[in-house]
């Protein structure tokens, strides 16, 4: 299977350009002396979350004829508003299939992003995605499933390696696979000598599994669902899993209170507003020191789309 | 009296480059139409708001033997922190004087930073702090009030000039008029079409009142003492205030409930944590549209060190 390389990213990179934020990262002076800690917060980007560069990417990529025919995405969370916002910039009709039990404020935005949103049951919208593509003649956009998302999602590895190139440790988020693929191809690439360890919910540690067995472990989507990270429910694909078994040093898992906490913590010391999943990486430092390599540490901050009452609650606890 | 030149912040500039975050202009895709919206995060900044940039280019400027001899700040706020943090930078011994009533948590910090605190009276602070100057032969970094401390805070408005020269409107925090003197150099200087426009509480509405008396106006400290914005209480001094007639467009005034409003939306639609000084901007922006040019507008979100308990009750609201 051929894996995303160097130049990919660096390609992505030069298309996405001033399409994106290119976050800073953030130095974090309560950090442990031994760990020194800086933050890449992709929860700034205009969507709040790192999915607009595997989006924007994905759309760069298309030819003339496929733009005016149209894109199509089936997600309820980030990777929707993703696909719609990049579509706008490049005056591309997006389509994107939605769960009807999505919260109106996901749809809402979706739709202020110019695209249609289609409501389906949630067993139908995969099927509800690949008819629109049929009838429109529309690229299908998928959230991680695609050399052109992970090189996308590498780019943040390339600016953490160009910002800071001599980190030790890269801690990265793990879901579907594709920001942790992509990150990790690239800082492997750049700074050999760095570590790159993935981290997962405890009640989504399929990835893990996934990773020690050596082939793809299935967990069914109800255990996936407990946990609070909502953003890490998905599991990987053959190619992410292809991505992470030759470029991932590790992969530690976290609890549902470690990363309550570790919102908190972003919230008041790093002044950082992150949805759950967008926190399991700072749940990792603070928990899992024991597990992981010690030096100039990079935490990939994925999102920071949380809800209002969510957020309260954590603070207040 | 000399004013700050658009050549001083330059220098400034390169001085403090490295020591502190470039922070981006971040987008805002819910903003009105005709008033595309950027926020210019300071809040991002290690110590959690800009006046690292004053205090870091009031460090730089100082020679040998004054920093052997050590630099002293009086402050309960973000000016301790910023003088101890960019004194540790340059190995210079800092010794912040303290009102004996400053919360604990921000005493801790400014200890964190290797500076030593002196806890006093809050009607002696401004006497200890020049009794210890006398005494160690250390120089006074004063939060507002020099030269190199506004064309320190005046590199935001570089950064604004360089990442969006065609920008039309800044609103920027008024306090004791570092921030918003500085700012305003730079954006009058480099894009003299744009308007920069100050907003201050209504309850600390002293900068508005003295620019209209065309003469600074004294308000007790009683009174400014009672918004809930902990940072904007000082007043202008001659120097501030001299910038800020020549270069200030404007200046408006918002209530309290329009600065918790705005920490609100801050969070939940920018993923930002600001303290209420920092939201100013944005309360003038969403209540005071009537005010203000239309046009492309960059907000300064001056600071994120907020009370945990206050963000919690803000969102809960």
């Amino acid at each position: 299977m051929e894996l995303v390389t160097i130049d990919d990213i660096r390609a992505a990179a030069d298309r996405i350009r001033g399409a994106i934020v290119r976050t800073p990262l953030l130095a974090s002076p309560w950090a442990d002396e031994d760990r020194p800690l800086w933050l890449k917060p992709e929860s700034l980007q205009p969507i709040g979350a790192f999915k607009l560069r595997g989006a924007q990417n994905a759309l760069a990529r298309l030819d003339e004829a496929s733009r005016r025919r149209g894109v199509v995405a089936y997600s309820s969370g980030n990777h929707a508003q993703a696909v719609a916002y990049a579509a706008r910039s490049f005056g591309v009709p997006a389509h994107i299939v939605m769960p009807d039990v999505t919260p109106q404020i996901k749809i809402d935005n979706t739709r202020a992003y110019g695209a249609e949103v289609v409501l389906v049951p949630i067993a139908e919208r995969e099927a509800a995605a690949y008819e629109l593509v049929e009838k429109l003649g529309a690229v299908l956009v998928p959230p991680f499933d695609h050399p052109d998302v992970i090189a996308g999602q590498g780019t943040i590895g390339l600016e953490i390696a160009e910002d800071l190139p001599d980190v030790e440790l890269v801690l990265v988020p793990v879901s579907g696979g594709g920001l942790s693929s992509g990150v990790a191809s690239a800082v492997k690439a750049l700074c050999p000598s760095a570590a790159v360890v993935g981290v997962e919910p405890e009640l989504a540690g399929d990835a893990r599994e996934s990773l020690r067995a050596g082939e793809l472990v299935d967990w069914p989507i109800e255990l996936r669902a407990r946990t609070i990270a909502d953003g890490l429910r998905s599991q990987l694909s053959e190619l992410t899993f292809a991505h992470l078994r030759t470029r991932l040093d590790g992969i530690v898992t976290v609890s549902e209170d470690e990363i309550r906490s570790a919102m908190g913590v972003l919230a008041t010391r790093s002044r950082l507003v992150t949805e759950p999943s967008g926190a399991v990486g700072l749940a990792a430092y603070l928990h899992r020191a024991g597990d992981l390599p010690r030096g100039r540490t990079v935490i990939v901050v994925s999102g920071g789309n949380v809800d209002r009452a969510l957020l309260a609650d954590v603070l207040g606890a």
